[in-house]
């Protein structure tokens, strides 16, 4: 339940637009915790214990989750319950489906899993995000240009009047919504594009994933992409949460955070 | 676990290429379910013991189970668990993300939930498609062209070359895999673009939703759609699921899946 102006607050009080991703795998975390009741929500509590002064959101990628069946989602649950209530939660779940179908996935992560934000994919068009727009202090996350490789394949082919299609998609989506309810994704790696995109988005929030792991480049996000309203979220997993793997990786991963969050203070300073 | 050659076999047997969906909604079964220990699941049983001789496959919307929380997974499972071995499993889960977190969409319906198929957004491109065609015996089913009005906004915006933006995406997704693991998917709403898709794609089979409440044709469908190898699942769920509202709500389903098995069967003489 944050609604723009808190988070811009948040942002200013914190001198951090730090987002965390709880891409937590079983497989990944020290060994130690395979010992507690549910592990991978000893991992994220203790993530959340360090690092939580540093960032202004959480974001728990779904499919680690549902990877370990029923018992995953008692975890996320737990972790999302967890979290401070200042810190803004995003469920990087990328659905998407025809209106009464949409319905269904709103219901979950907005209300069974008290989420203020997901992700989605706009392939489907109007009726598989306007659902999620009804709801009143909560966020829709749109897919717009994704950090990976394929990103290529089809979000930047040319239209018919030379547009990239993600633009066809950022121009028609931020008609549906309005910037108390919308976000766009936009991959750190795809830093140059964000020039292009801020000519038609100058003040949505973009959420931005792929820096870190993947390669993007924090200074060249906040160049292209900073607006005077801050407007960016920028997400680290793996280079935060696996900055350790030994029983001090809370530790690591505090450490790894604050790096990034000092490296935003001072833009947050001028 | 089916190759196609289970499948068309399948089809060729029941006289039908009928596939259910099991859009199961707590809020919309017969009542007196609601006493039972989970009363989804219940629902699931008795629809499945009184349809599965008249289709093929099954296809739950996994929205309407992640709506329920984790007690909605075990429904889910418990449902999966239950349908016949030789009746193929359809994940209706629209998902793809980058390529390690697809991985683990593909753990988690592939091997966790033990689906042979999973419908998948191609909209992240190959990293998000890959990771779930490297499963032996097990298919992708790629949205094309989805049976909803917001299909116009994106999926039909032309490209450069003049093409369709679904077009682009089966000709590229098409050489990723092949016939034995990619399916795509096209909304029986949309029965004109099926001369134009068998035209790009003969030989896949495609899984077309949107017969019945959504108003698709059937007929239409089967005239443009069908191959030598039949070449179709044709889904239908609330025409189907809730046909009948009241304890005999089984035999309905019953009655409403064999009407449309038997005009199939017409089909599958010729």
């Amino acid at each position: 339940m944050k609604d723009r102006i808190q988070l811009i607050k948040q942002i200013r009080k914190k001198k951090s637009f730090l987002c965390i991703g709880l891409d937590t795998d079983i497989k990944k975390i020290p060994s130690f915790l395979l010992d507690f009741e549910d592990p991978v929500f000893e991992f994220n509590k203790r993530i959340i214990d360090a690092t939580h002064k540093l960032c202004v959101a959480y974001k728990p990628n779904i499919a680690f989750y549902e990877s370990l069946g029923p018992k995953g989602w008692e975890s996320l649950k737990k972790t999302v319950d967890y979290i401070p209530k200042d810190i803004f939660t995003i469920a990087d779940a990328k659905r998407g489906d025809i209106g009464n179908t949409s319905d269904m996935y709103a219901e979950a992560f907005f209300n069974t899993y008290n989420f203020d934000s997901i992700t989605l994919s706009p392939y489907m068009g109007e009726d598989s995000i306007k659902p999620f727009l009804k709801f009143k202090n909560k966020w829709s996350i749109i897919l717009a240009l994704t950090s990976n490789k394929g990103a290529f394949d089809f979000q930047k082919l040319k239209s018919n009047d030379n547009k990239f299609y993600y633009e066809k998609i950022i121009n028609k989506v931020s008609s549906w919504g309005d910037i108390n309810n919308t976000m766009f994704v936009v991959g750190a790696t795809k830093a140059n594009d964000l020039k292009n995109i801020r000519k038609i988005i100058p003040n949505h929030f973009l959420l931005v994933p792929g820096v870190g792991a993947q390669g993007g480049d924090l200074n060249e996000v906040i160049k292209h992409g900073m607006n005077e309203d801050i407007g960016l979220i920028i997400n680290s997993s793996r280079g935060i949460i696996y900055a350790g793997s030994d029983n001090n990786f809370d530790e690591k991963a505090k450490n790894a955070a604050k790096e990034v969050q000092q490296k935003m203070a001072k833009f947050l300073k001028n």
